[in-house]
């Protein structure tokens, strides 16, 4: 699989990802009280939520709305000049757009453009730090703000993982709008791409993007925090257990990415997971994709569990 | 502390780390057996170490010398591009320049120059990747080698902690040389730096330089491999317990960067750190530095910890 | 050091500690939210606390007092026969004997008796479970109530430690009153004992005891809780720190018993700990207590840790 | 579920379990260099094994045999007088009885008895200690030997689970013989047992015995030692993996008794784990035996995982 030889470095990080939700409440009181997010404030139908280390005044919006899945992901890019320059790529590139808008309560300017699977990305630089209550402060100055111990209590946002019908067309879309470098690829025996892992940093991958199998269009897979620890995922799991939380699979460990992993549903049914990278991060400059065949895939998980049936087709919003 | 506003994004990461010793058979036993690294070869003196997941032929150059210390530190460029630009700036900034060589067993041409202090660093482009024997090869291909679970086998290289008596005037070569930014640092009372942890990437740090409190010229504080859980470190601790290896201090949580560690000697006496960040990263682009006054400082590590006398003045190579 | 040759297997073990504190409210609130204790109940200037896992109404009987300390010790005989003959055998020792009471809230009728310093110690049979509200009720129906995920929650009583001015006296009124068993011990230069460690079943131990230098009578050193994991006790350090708890020492790894422990301070000054043991057990019915001498305790703890001066010192209550 | 009023108290422990191999040296090589017991020595077509801290000679003991499956299990009992006891009452009880051997070579005279489904079991009190090697004596006294950190290297024995045509009769028989307490059990909606766990200490069990579904008489379906933490086993599972070993199920936590397990296959195809209680114990001493119904145990284990099928099917030796 040829890589572009010149990473861009334009864009810093995965920002932050909106998801709908028609359990408002029930959805807002997991991931606050359950998956252990705080809240940053709440405006027009919106919540802003944060993980602890998470330096911005949101990386997850969750907005109520009609139905379930991702209302759009933003990024953030490394300096205004780099986001100058990445708009004037995008605009270029053929790709829909939806232009600048003055940005949401947790960001500055943001420009709006489309996958070709309806999934809404945006780019900004200007950001919001959120503003500590002096409960929130942390102990150590060096992080974002308190470590509560509430709940799941991840670190920071990790990834998201979205659905589409050609795996392929929305990798040629990262590569041009986000300069994003593949580290590892399913490659299917029908000769198409099964999945893709997407970075833009030293992180192994901040986007993933799977095979859409239901039928849907510009669904979500799942949203993903990481924790510090693997034993961090091991304790969440009674969490959820001990809160009715519907646990998908896991505790286990990912052949592709070697990342260890939970996912459950929260109440309106998007799939959230819970992740742990120990200290894998992708420093090559150099870093050649992984593939995985069809064949080894089928092997399953790391270490031998089957992929859940469900893995394959659920995603949101469902498909009616 | 302004930061320079445009990261180079030149330098991918620290490559490796060439530490001297004057018991060869003793520290090639720890580092291999007790540590954990692996031999990728051995030539002219020196024996070429990695941990189970670097990517590169080695990390850990280890060299039977007079003395102890460190011998060179090598960075590697993002690209020929990259590595050409930073040539430049290096031979207009100023900084005594060694020049040219063919490079090193474990990869191509490398440019030296050396810090004020004596400290000689290396950057290149042109790599050399492990030749995995059949028992090195890993069960998951996305690995670099085997998770071989021989002693403390740490994932890969983390970081080094270099002496200077100017710590400020090391910050200056770091920015103009490297593109480094500074992520955390000490203000002393008295107007100078005690200490500047800097990053390329999104790594926390990947070098870190404290004050010279010894009278050494160009010395060691340690060098830092990397585990994937705080659990390994644990563990570890009980490894050099039985293998009577000289624990110094932890397993603790350093306040500035918040890293779980533990620092040993090895058999010459250089100190080699684990250490584990947790899903800590620098993902800002306009990371504000953090400061530590020298007040905070004297609280001690996170948890309480006082920080050990021979932490201040153990460095190699010794004083005579 | 002989051993009886019959264990008596009454004691089925540590049931309960009445500790005293001079701050009830601030005290409640920090176990209760801060070490992660249930709060079965009040009664007459007593809050009855119990771990998630514990199976008793309490294992902490938290009492308003005019200072600090320990109540008392309650312990559980393993039937109505065996509490019977423990109390002919107390009555016949010569020690100090309170006599019967009706028994606690959290349980039956108790058997009351005091050690040569003071110590108040009860033994028991009939005993209380907690009535758990829907809220507490666990997942897993071998759990003594809900995994609750609050502040440090440890999952059960452990151990508690008593100082006295004459060691090798407690172990007689250990091995005499409750059949207890020695499973390690200091072996002091000048002939004394310097601390003694004592179970009644499988556990490593349930009471300590070391020598009493501060002048005080009576007086506690801790009490102690197990944790599941040595991470837990990672993580509580982070929850003590972010709440402002003094942390006296630790995490670290005891030499003596091999315990992974973090000592801190309750808002009226009460040492308490969290303990991990990991999967040690005493299971030899012919244990040999195990002796450590005045230089081998001078080495400090498992990995090198220097115990700190107040460990040797601070008690409860303070000596006036 | 009736429990004996009276605990005997006169078997202290789970001793050793033999395993019947027919791959003798990669079964042998499996044991000790990926599981990572120790091997106190060989004699007459067995190796003696035992795990870094079993305080025996040895805790397994593996035979070169035609076929797989359990030798024999034996029993401590806690004093000599305990031994005759229970000799006597086993010698009046009916079940077969083999009689009295000189002992073998890790312990003392022996006495020998069958369960009416064909695994044999002896009683023991005098013990041997293993010799150290200077290299295999621990840095702490208090550990039986070295932490050598070898393979997955757990701490102790642990249980034995055992196939039975009717659960109901081995409980029978183990209360009888051993007097053993059944701590959880399986009930079927067809009114036998489907599972009964049993312990004669403070261990939550020290064996188990499951209803046999193949048509096999005298069948082991797993032995299993301890681990000290959860990490541990994640971190088998690497070893494993890496090792071509086939991973069953796991790592992931039981519903019955809440133990964290991870199962694999020896060589010879005898399955094997791994497990860790956390600081769960026993201590109750009138604890409840806790009942799991067909409809509870569907749920699958506590995360929701569901039992593998060769889980109800798959014990040795295998059914011809």
């Amino acid at each position: 699989m040829a890589q572009p030889t010149n990473p861009s470095f334009d864009i810093a990080h995965l920002g932050h990802v909106e998801l709908f939700t028609d359990r408002m409440d029930e959805s807002l009181d997991f991931f606050t009280r359950v998956y252990g997010l705080t809240l940053s404030g709440r405006q027009e139908g919106s919540a802003y939520l944060r993980a602890w280390d998470d330096y911005e005044f949101h990386t997850l919006k969750l907005t109520a709305h009609k139905t379930t899945g991702v209302g759009h992901i933003g990024y953030r890019a490394a300096s205004p000049e780099a986001l100058a320059r990445r708009v004037a790529v995008i605009e270029a590139s053929g790709y829909k757009v939806h232009g600048w808008t003055e940005g949401d309560w947790g960001h500055g300017p943001a420009f709006l453009f489309e996958d070709p699977f309806g999934h809404v990305f945006e780019i900004y630089y200007e950001t919001r730090r959120p503003d500590l209550s002096d409960g929130e402060k942390p102990a150590l100055k060096n992080m974002a703000s308190r470590f509560h111990a509430r709940g799941a209590c991840p670190r920071r946002i990790d990834h998201l993982n979205l659905l589409a019908s050609d795996v392929a067309e929305f990798k040629t879309f990262m590569e041009t709008c986000l300069g994003a470098r593949v580290t590892e690829y399913i490659q299917l025996d029908n000769g198409r791409l099964g999945g893709c892992w997407f970075t833009v940093n030293n992180k192994t991958y901040d986007i993933a993007c799977t095979e859409e199998h239901g039928g849907g269009a510009g669904r979500l897979h799942h949203v993903t925090y990481a924790t510090d620890q693997r034993e961090d995922i091991l304790r969440a799991a009674d969490i959820f257990l001990e809160n009715g939380v519907h646990i998908e699979t896991g505790p286990h460990k990912h052949a592709i990415q070697g990342t260890f992993f939970l996912y459950v549903y929260e109440p309106a049914g998007n799939r959230v997971e819970l992740a742990n990278a120990g200290a894998r991060l992708i420093l090559a400059p150099d870093w050649q994709p992984v593939c995985w065949t069809e064949t080894e895939r089928k092997k399953g998980q790391a270490w031998g569990l089957k992929t859940i049936a469900s893995f394959h087709t659920h995603g949101t919003p469902p498909v009616s």
